[in-house]
């Protein structure tokens, strides 16, 4: 299994005959695959990445991971973060802050520790131990966002949480990366850097809020003087887009910061004709990142006949334990009677991109070997895709209690 | 003054972290610059194009041509023309096909005649002036069709007149091409092989047509059937780049295939619902084509003032009379009393990407030295950004007189 992130692995540039034709395949097997997963049950997801994994090399060998095709996904679970702001409403977000914060807590110290715990018993080396366990603490919000937004659940209690706990994971995340790079260069940490780090991102994003909610009207008031026509969903798009470069500029996720211009966006008058703009352009945009995660799967390490690939598959198993084990626990963060902790456990499972940076990061400074990181990535591409699965299966459960 | 077409310009693979900053500014770009022309009575379009050259290496050097921006404007051209065929009724076209025969042919005679008797005037070989001719017959519709979109008038006979010729334009394009390059190559042309090309595209398109029309109510049901989310668009665009992808495959341009695909759609009962989801989305991908055209013109080759551009200068002057003069005499070869025959000549004359190809081809194969290829890109940079000043010129006087 490998999953490319690297833009050396991209091969020669793409002409507009084969990137048309791409595009159209990318469209239709995620459409074939997300109509029959609706009809089995499943999430529209699942049949996305399942899509992707059937049309790149480990199947049919149609799509390959292009520069210009993964950055169309990027863009699409930016935009995607950004709907599923507008969606939301900060208010009930705030609501929920003090459960969000420690399932988000919960949710990095488990799987940590229960990672470090399963390297360590492996005869792994500590630095290694600390590094595996630190990349399982990741969470990548794409998935569970879209599903309880197929499902209609952005704005429960558990969609909340979840939500809000990505938010503060990928800062908690930003922390861990720069504490493990720090280890992986000279051996220590200067808490102090780590903490400024951690510091300048959490204050961006505060003041990035309050300054946004407090000139909202500036939006309105720059778009009702515009004349020409897309003047809505171009003036949305930007400010998405230019948020997420400030969030990226400060070392959060571009996301993060398109999910905070959704949550700024959804207190304008014009809130429902962005959304209702917004939707077609998401659509086909975002399609393309789910099919594009499945592209970078490959399955030939996965097969469990080959003797060699045994020591990979035995860590993974054991990282896979650890990954949802302490995923699950951090569920139990979550306060209120009535909320569905398994979903919030479940609903945190999915590794995806970010498993993928830290994982990236340990083998570029050799923390990790190529087997342990043929193993971490068994593992984000196993927790990613049991999410969707899971989460539809805990619902229906419910759907039938009520 | 250069325009870059081969991707071996491209420079290095672009992380996400510069993709979206230039994408937002790109549409910053685009919007302030296309708010002020239209305040300044001028096209949408004229603003973007200048808003290209203004964040291009020209001036400000914030935007290069890169692949990933290069293949989202040609998507974008290719949505522009397919939103333009949604809106257009193939019966009223039809109507007008004699005055749209007559045009193309007319566009396509008076511009090589008269661009090979410059070219021979001013000593250049009868290759080189056959081929300059040759470049001066292209026309690119893209920046007519949306000027005229912009002003409710693709309806209009000047409307269907310029659309159908620039169809058979992109016909006559290939069979020209197909004869110069035949004389590059060899010196001799086979004019059996050329009718078979031309015959196989015209084939194709009656074809398409034809069977297109048959069978619009497969894409009905198909989208019915359907029952997730973002069907309707994603089904017509992918519809749209099979269409262009098909186009290609015989020697036609992707935007004559993904008009014709709109023309399909628009006989559908879903023809309103697709055109209000594909607006956006359009929105969101033609202005990045217009800005990205601006960005191609280097403007350091049009300095008058320095003598060594002034052998270029001559010869471009020379063969812009002829490529301007030549598309003019085309709009009277429009029938019927209440045409606006002026108005069809400006509407053909902006040579933009097809001009490119040509230019190219010479350039690649030779026939044309740098010198040449500088003077037919200023040719074309100018009968492009001519073409949306005279038209909102044209139908200002119009609609004072009436």
């Amino acid at each position: 299994m490998q999953i490319a992130t690297s833009a050396a692995q991209y091969s020669t540039p793409m002409n507009f005959h084969t990137f048309i034709l791409q595009l159209a395949l990318i469209y239709i097997a995620a459409r074939v695959m997300g109509e029959m997963a609706v009809r089995l049950g499943q999430s529209v997801v699942l049949g996305e990445l399942l899509a992707g994994v059937i049309v790149g090399g480990s199947v049919l060998g149609w799509i390959e991971q292009t520069e210009v095709l993964t950055l169309l996904g990027q863009v699409g679970v930016l935009l995607l973060l950004f709907e599923v702001g507008l969606e939301s409403d900060l208010k009930s977000f705030l609501k929920v802050g003090g459960s969000a914060t420690l399932v988000a807590v919960l949710g990095v110290a488990t799987p940590f520790a229960l990672g470090y715990g399963a390297a360590m018993l492996l005869h792994l080396s500590p630095l290694q131990a600390i590094f595996l366990g630190a990349t399982l603490t990741a969470t990548s919000v794409a998935i569970t966002a879209r599903v309880f937004q197929e499902m209609g659940r952005l704005d429960s209690p558990e969609g909340r949480i979840i939500l809000g706990a990505a938010v503060l994971d990928d800062i908690l995340g930003l922390v861990i990366l720069s504490v493990v790079v720090a280890l992986a260069e000279s051996g220590s940490v200067s808490w102090l850097k780590v903490g400024a780090t951690a510091g300048a991102a959490l204050v961006f994003l505060a003041a990035a809020m309050v300054v946004g909610f407090r000139y909202t009207h500036l939006f309105t008031r720059i778009v009702d003087n515009m004349k020409t026509r897309g003047r809505l969903i171009i003036a949305a798009t930007t400010f998405a887009l230019l948020a997420g470069y400030a969030a990226e500029s400060v070392g959060v996720a571009a996301l993060v910061g398109a999910f905070a211009a959704g949550l700024i966006l959804e207190r304008t008058e014009n809130q429902a004709r962005i959304h209702e703009q917004l939707r077609p352009v998401a659509d086909v945009f975002v399609p393309i990142f789910f099919v594009m995660v499945g592209v970078a799967v490959d399955l030939s390490k996965l097969n469990p006949f080959n003797a060699a690939n045994w020591p990979v598959l035995g860590l993974a198993g054991a990282l896979a334990a650890a990954a949802i084990g302490g995923k699950l626990v951090s569920g139990w963060g979550a306060g209120g009677p009535s909320v569905n902790r398994l979903a919030i456990g479940v609903g945190m499972l999915p590794r995806g991109e970010v498993g993928l940076i830290f994982a990236g990061v340990g083998l570029s400074h050799q923390v990790i070997a190529p087997g342990e990181y043929s193993a971490l990535l068994l593992v984000i591409v196993l927790t990613t895709f049991l999410a969707p699965i899971l989460l539809k299966r805990i619902y229906k459960t419910q759907a039938t209690k009520t």
